[in-house]
């Protein structure tokens, strides 16, 4: 079983692709996957989650912190840098299994020396705040090393400077270096102690940096290993002196010592994929590559934190403005939920924690309720701007929609909740304020809704789905389907709470004065209009009038093009006024609702709205991958798999909307990758009552086999071309039945159970 | 009293200009105010009122006839020319009393033989089809002329060519030409006859041509005069035989003779301004301007047909589709109706004849009712294209909403409906079908308003308003107003018809089976949302979320400006994310609902937008005028009156948007001068039960004095700065109340009324 990622050889043009390929982290930091020589013009970057700051009018986005793992090693004076010449040898890789990264390279020091540096780092899954990074060096041949190391605060920003009175200094053994965030004044904490008893030590303080010297007078055959153990703490952490804190955190580090660290990485991360490893038989690079997908959410989950979620591109910069979007709800939360619920609570609780923001947005524009973020980050207020991309022809900022018009973002925020309290449940999710969450949304669609009285149905104008390219249509199928389902939420969890919950029920009613009765929401709910499938051809259209939009083929569209970085969509987009869609809404729809929709109208659909969908978004290929092993071809789904689960190996994906850079890691499509692997192909679905297995594995697989977790029972599944087994842990407490293709069994606790089935 | 228009010497750089200037018309055909000698590369045109044609999927515009007006000179074998050779003299005018043009060349012909050319032409006011040109040629030396003059079939088109199968041929002593259109096979034949008793005639024919050749060996002192009488017929005529119309035309004039054709238009152009010129005392240039306003009104004015109306550039062109818009109803519509409601009555009726057009529309879009066209053709359906300007930096086709969402249209048009109903008093207009009309435009817009159930009113959503800037917004308060006032119009016309005419009542509620009732229209009415004066500041806001805008400076906005040509609204104009106006929009609803709004309201309004508007559109400044005059400001309202009145006399009007050709006459502009200075400065109001007059004169105008008609009523109305003389005809059949700043006095028949008044 292949565990590592690997690339040979030094190439200059991938630096930033690489750095995002070879992160690491912990959920609480991100480290980019750059060597210990880089500054910030090779992006080398410390993202911190959770910690936002703003400078001027520009984009808020997260603080990454002074960099603690800058190492610069010279060589009789020569500074040994892939930077400056190319090395001899050059090796990056990640351990997967224990979330470490590695690199070796050997320079062509001065006097034909040949100089091997290795090192180690990982985020400590155990200590959030610690960074380990072990250097071992090696010559040829006698020679005078210098190494200056320590921490560099002259931290890559795209919109900053964000950190303000930086200080170095030394307290004992450590270098220290405090900072303040530009906005809110919020202290940054970095400390350095380091396992290093040779050569000769200096410190030196720049103005944004301090380090340590280390000289050593090198004789061949000598090995050198230090070990650095970096904290961070920010004003986010619940500690009162946040320096206090990462000198204690660094110490204990030094203390305990790389071995024991180590060995509670290797148990954390132990943990994780026994939770969550899903091995494919038959496809090597299948398997590799949503190993790879799962590596990433797992160095972004916020397993100990209900105060953040997962932004769009995960911990690997301040692109997209670190940010949560929907991509969390609808394209990493199945995954958490399958595998690990308490993640999977702690993105929803986010959402709770954030309500405040969501109200304000939502009397911002005039409604009740809660109306998301689209863009959110600590507080949940939006930080979407109204001008998101640059028009490539003119420069001027574009004014967008995703802020005022993206509404289904409450609703997906509701569904989430759902999920997670039907696959879990654990009704506490609801009495924490996701109840109040559910009926915030619900109001906030109420407020937002028209009721037509010509046509005496309720309608939900002017919005933006899925599909970007087009905005602020009428009665998007997606958008219309979710609010329906949001208000089907709010009754269910209303008549629990007025079951179970009286007094919750009661308080939740009254919350405001304006807002609209049940019966009100309950009226709405049997009248809301949603696009139903043509009676002929069960195509459903994907807003109103989008027939009439110009029917060009993809490839046509392209011809137009004029830069390469132009945006298709706002105001004046190739795409806006033709049928070419930015990425799966209808078929996203199909998929999320794919009970209520026959196989006939999920296969039209998909082959009427796959030729039209540009996947100008990394969050269409996964959803057209699932739908398509949802009608029984495995084999249409498995490119869209592929594309999916490789776009963080590759690198291929969109770098530029207009001239704003959009690169970064794709938590939505690691996500993405593991749906269509578990929910698509193996054919899972935790329907409330049971889990239902409907195979539809693509040609060269034999099998695939997945851990998952519903309603605390665990169980592996192991689907093959011709039978399924499922076998429950011994510590489950409860008995769940499975259907596979229509056959119904019940599995108790401990039980291993093998079912033949025939497509 | 100077009603002559004049130019002298020729700037071939004011050809296109001049052409517009100098435009004769008479309802049927406009002519271009172009040299004999010119061809279509000078825009030479017959644009022929209400034939329209489509070229493949170019845009669908007005024919241009054969030009049965071109002559040619050759003075010893050189052509005279102003094209060729810079003329000795020329000067160009307009005899306005007669509609004539009158042109004198002095050419340097070879031999310094200076020869003189002196052309008078009219289109016949009598004789709808006529067009008479007299030609006189003298020379100070013997020479040899030949004369070349016929049917030129080579004509302009912006997206022709529009006339196939072309065949000339001679008929006796005619020239005749005929063609027929591209699309619907529409005949269009022109002839001439010639009075020219002199020279030695050939005829020649070439492909799309036919020209008489007369040469005369010229004597020194010798005077040689010939006269064109050109007959223009199509299929849209009711004649059995367009050709044989044509001869009998061309052949009857040539009969009478000039002088008895020329005191046809003698007649005819005197009663025009018998009823509707306006003298301005004190002021003589804007009298000029103001009385070349009413000019270029008077040459396109229906007024023997109900089937066309005016389009937005008059007959002066191809330009907007020869279209009929808003203009009409808006600001046009009050000149006739106080002056010739005969022709208001057949403006109206235009609108009755297109009414299924306007059905047809609604039907298309989803909607009940008559949903009318922005850009209104012989039919009434929307010649309005969906991409109606092209994107200066891509060259790429803009989606606009002109078509889609300026819904007010259909207000517009009850409104019109109602203004004539109730100015004249004349009932028929309704029953033969006006109020038709005026119940589809209510349906439509009941089928068009949404309900807003938390807020307990209609709205209506996703408009354009006048200021097409902002495409797509909520209730615009202008459409919203509007929309209120046609449900009230409906209203009270069935009523009356309830009363009065219950067959023709029930036949209306009959009509569709779907359509809503007068009660749910009736409670729409009631509930109905139209933006109201902030309490505070007393501005009201054009649309929803419109204070949300950028609130640039108009001068900023312009320094954005990278092309001239570019288009401030559409998906990203510069404009459309601004508090930027094209137009007068909530101003010009303050004029419309004068006596709604207090005077506060209307300065807070007039100084909050007329900052912010762009004046885009030439409908624009007279709305400043009339709304200046009418908060006492008539010397903010001057400078606005003189920018619309002089519109066509300099020519400096907006000629391009985007690389769309927009130039020709403006005949709103021309309606809106007259509108400016009758109803804001001279301050005339009918108010259904008598005549408001609220003077605000500028500074320097001593007097204006107009004739107005009201419900068959005819008066001279002098408004000076003390006094204001009131006369009423003695052909008048009952008494009339006016009301002068507070005094009511009552006029009867034949009555002569001085009132003194101090403001």
């Amino acid at each position: 079983m292949n565990w590592i990622v690997r690339e040979t050889g030094f190439h200059k043009e991938r630096i930033t692709t690489n750095s995002n390929k070879f992160m690491i982290g912990n959920g609480y930091m991100g480290y980019r996957g750059t060597m210990e020589e880089f500054a910030k013009s090779e992006l080398t970057a410390t993202t911190l989650a959770g910690l936002y700051d703003r400078v001027g009018d520009k984009w808020r986005e997260p603080v990454n912190a002074p960099n603690g793992l800058s190492t610069r090693i010279y060589c009789d004076g020569s500074l040994l840098s892939v930077l400056e010449e190319e090395p001899l040898e050059h090796e990056q890789e990640l351990d997967m299994h224990m979330g470490l990264h590695r690199r070796k390279t050997v320079f062509n020091a001065p006097g034909d020396n040949r100089v091997t540096l290795l090192s180690e780092r990982f985020c400590s899954a155990e200590r959030l705040h610690l960074i380990v990074n072990k250097i071992t060096i090696e010559c040829d041949k006698d020679c005078e090393l210098r190494i200056t190391t320590g921490i560099d605060g002259d931290v890559w920003d795209i919109n900053g400077p964000h950190l303000e009175r930086m200080v170095g200094r030394v307290e004992g053994k450590c270098l220290v270096m405090n900072a303040w965030t530009h906005e809110l004044n919020q202290p940054v904490s970095v400390v350095e102690a380091i396992d290093c008893e040779f050569g000769e030590q200096t410190m030196i303080t720049e103005e944004k940096s301090i380090y340590r010297q280390i000289i050593i007078q090198y004789r061949a055959g000598e090995q050198y290993t230090l070990v650095k153990y970096v904290s961070v703490f920010t004003g986010m952490d619940e500690v009162e002196n946040t320096e206090l804190a990462a000198i204690n955190s660094s110490k204990e580090a030094l203390k305990l010592g790389y071995a024991q660290i180590f060995l509670e990485q290797a148990v954390k991360w132990s943990r994780k994929w026994k939770l969550s490893d899903v091995i494919i038989e038959g496809d090597e690079e299948a398997g590799h590559a949503l190993r790879y997908s799962m590596y990433q959410l797992h160095i972004i989950a916020p397993d100990q934190s209900e105060k953040v979620s997962i932004p769009a591109r995960g911990l690997s910069g301040q692109v997209y403005k670190g940010a949560v979007f929907w991509d969390t709800e609808m394209f990493m939360l199945p995954f958490f939920l399958y595998t690990q619920p308490e993640v999977a609570r702690n993105l929803m609780m986010y959402r709770v924690h954030t309500l405040g923001g969501a109200r304000r947005k939502a009397a911002e524009y005039g409604f009740e309720g809660a109306f998301y973020a689209w863009e959110s980050q600590e507080t949940g207020d939006d930080a979407c701007t109204l001008f998101n991309v640059n028009d490539v022809f003119t420069g001027r900022p574009m004014r967008t929609y995703f802020r005022d018009k993206q509404v289904h973002i409450s609703a997906d925020v509701a569904h989430g909740i759902w999920q997670y309290y039907t696959f879990t449940g654990d009704e506490s999710i609801l009495l924490d304020g996701g109840a109040e969450v559910i009926w915030e949304c619900a109001k906030f669609f109420y407020s937002y809704a028209y009721y037509n009285s010509r046509k005496d149905r309720y309608e939900i104008l002017d919005v933006t789905g899925p599909d970007e390219y087009h905005e602020r249509v009428n009665n998007n199928a997606f958008t219309n389907m979710l609010v329906k389902q949001t208000l089907f939420i709010m009754m269910e969890v209303m008549k629990h709470l007025q079951d179970n919950h009286p007094g919750l029920y009661e308080k939740i009613l009254s919350i405001g004065h304006n807002g609209p009765t049940l019966e009100q929401i309950s009226h709405m709910y049997d009248n809301l209009y949603v696009p139903q499938p043509d009676l002929e051809n069960k195509i459903i259209p994907q807003f109103d009038g989008y027939f009439k939009l110009e029917d060009v083929s993809l490839a046509e569209l392209k011809s137009r093009i004029i830069n390469k970085n132009e945006y298709l969509g706002g105001g004046s987009g190739l795409a806006t006024t033709t049928q070419i869609l930015k990425q799966a809404d209808v078929v996203l729809m199909l998929h999320l609702f794919k009970d209520r929709f026959d196989q006939e109208t999920k296969q039209a659909n998909w082959q009427f709205y796959e030729p039209r969908t540009e996947h100008g978004s990394s969050l269409s290929s996964c959803i057209y991958a699932l739908v398509a092993s949802d009608i029984g071809s495995p084999d249409w789904a498995y490119p869209y798999f592929m594309r999916t689960a490789t776009i963080d190996l590759t690198g291929e994906s969109k770098q530029y909307v207009g001239d704003l850079y959009i690169g970064g890691t794709h938590p939505a499509a690691n996500g993405g990758a593991w749906m269509a692997a578990v929910l698509g192909f193996a054919g899972l679905q935790f329907q409330g009552n049971g889990v239902i297995i409907s195979p539809a594995l693509p040609e060269k697989w034999t099998a695939i086999e997945s851990p998952i977790s519903v309603q605390g029972q665990s169980y592996r599944i192991r689907v093959g071309k011709e039978e399924v087994q499922i076998t429950a842990a011994d510590s489950n407490t409860k008995d769940m039945s499975f259907t596979i293709l229509g056959q119904t069994i019940n599995v108790a606790q401990g039980q291993a159970i093998t079912v033949s089935y025939k497509c």
